[in-house]
């Protein structure tokens, strides 16, 4: 199934998608959670019956998605988003050769995280920001939700924690992340955690492995590569995560960028005022957005 | 006025510190707010119409510390908390030293975040997590609570977003700081985020400069130092970190340690089971935490 998260009216409410067209509003049934969090850590009983729900539903219970908004969906999760950096190889090789340093390979992930006010959904802008950077970039990544606390977990259990997958586009100014030093605050403004466009749950997407990721700009593609090129796989990274820290329902981990990024191009052709950026996983869909003043 | 927030029977509430033994408990007053973030986004009015109670209140009013536990001051913010690396001299020296690399002092300030799964009040635990780390160390700092939604504000306009400070012990384990390449792993691990004992009002707690800051292991003096040496001050942190970045009340920023922790030492004493820490600040108190298996 896959799950979103919609404003009508400035109220906020959860569907499943139907075909590409349709969703079925999970409000319709008060016996359901409306909210995405609670959806999550509602686990296995809740999403059998919203599965109970929706099967018996008639087709004159689904609405047009052109009737809502969709945002992303999870628009305000507890705590930042935990991030992945350097996690294809491809990825590596070209941010060491354009920072003029030599190459070298992550033993174990490098974890920094994005606040919750950088998080916006499909087809909302994404700021320029010309004042304060002159190198923002894109990153396509896939992104993994979990679903149960989760501590201390090893690689052989880990999956059995991810409650879904969605897309996330990293973006980044790349001056000011080299300028700070710790990467947070060139990956933390707001808008720079375009996100959806909804999430689909773990059994529908199965092995994490073997999905095609890409970027495009203006239609152009940037970033074409597979999940199987991940350096951590999506069980090694929440195993090392875990590690001592504990993971909740809804918390969402970005896995990491493959080659193409503005930064490794020559010349770098970073992101301008109305771009628009497509960013693609097989197995989930399009996360489109506009960069805008 | 200093703020905490108690734990009694499984409820949360906040009260006013009266002297060293007794407190108000807001919970009194039904028109006054119960929780510490709602408190904060009361701004300037609410902090009045607790005034106004509080003066009014009869001595009988109060009750004695010893009959609640004093919990983190907000134990759970609704983001990761805002931190800064390498913000006093001597720990940037000493630092350097001990990784056997070059001195540099960061042009501007270096931001990093600790979940909200690290935090935990005076008196607890700081684990110590012997299969993950040999090397757990201690960092007294200065934290900034945000009273307003603010973006883009100038150093002058700056201290203006503040509602109050408190002290945070910024516990790490250096080795997987070291070995994550990002801070946030080795920083981030389940009561790794001592806060407390309380928050001082920004009215009380006057200048940020000038303040005494100290921290003991077992009562022997490892860190003292002054606010006055911050390399960014206050202000600029909170200009810095604005900037495209919208903070909202109730956010914490922990403005970096001086010089004086472990692995700047000859030889390097770690924190060990047992081992008390106490983190002090001259206008707020002592937070005090023990270190457990």
């Amino acid at each position: 199934m896959k799950f979103l998260t919609y404003r009508l009216n400035e109220k906020f409410g959860v569907g499943i998608l139907h075909g590409t067209e349709q969703f079925f509003d999970l409000g319709q049934d008060p016996s359901l959670p409306t909210d995405m969090i609670a959806l999550i850590a509602g686990g296995d009983q809740t999403l059998s019956r919203v599965r109970k729900v929706v099967t018996q539903a008639g087709a004159d219970s689904l609405q047009a998605l052109s009737s809502i908004e969709i945002v992303a969906p999870i628009p305000r999760p507890s705590k930042n988003v935990f991030c992945v950096g350097r996690n294809y190889r491809g990825h590596i090789i070209e941010g060491a050769r354009a920072r003029g340093i030599e190459v070298n390979f992550p033993a174990v992930p490098e974890f920094f995280t994005k606040p919750v006010t950088s998080i916006v959904g499909p087809e909302a802008g994404i700021r320029r920001y010309q004042s304060l950077t002159s190198q923002l970039d894109y990153e396509v990544e896939l992104a993994v939700v979990i679903g149960r606390k989760t501590r201390d977990v090893s690689v052989e259990q880990a999956l059995s924690s991810v409650w879904g997958y969605t897309i996330i586009n990293e973006i980044s100014a790349r001056d000011l992340q080299r300028a700070h030093g710790q990467w947070f605050k060139g990956k933390g403004l707001d808008t720079f955690c375009p996100m959806g466009p909804w999430i689909v749950t773990a059994d529908e997407f199965g092995n994490p492995e073997g999905h095609r990721l890409s970027l495009t700009v203006n239609g152009g593609v940037r970033q074409a590569s597979t999940t199987t090129d991940l350096l951590f796989s999506v069980a090694e990274i929440i195993s090392h995560l875990s590690a001592g820290l504990t993971l909740e329902p809804g918390d969402i981990i970005a896995t990491g960028t493959p080659s193409g990024v503005a930064l490794g191009m020559s010349p770098q052709a970073w992101l301008e005022i109305d771009d628009v950026v497509a960013a693609e996983i097989d197995g989930i869909g399009v996360l489109r957005n506009r960069v805008i003043p």
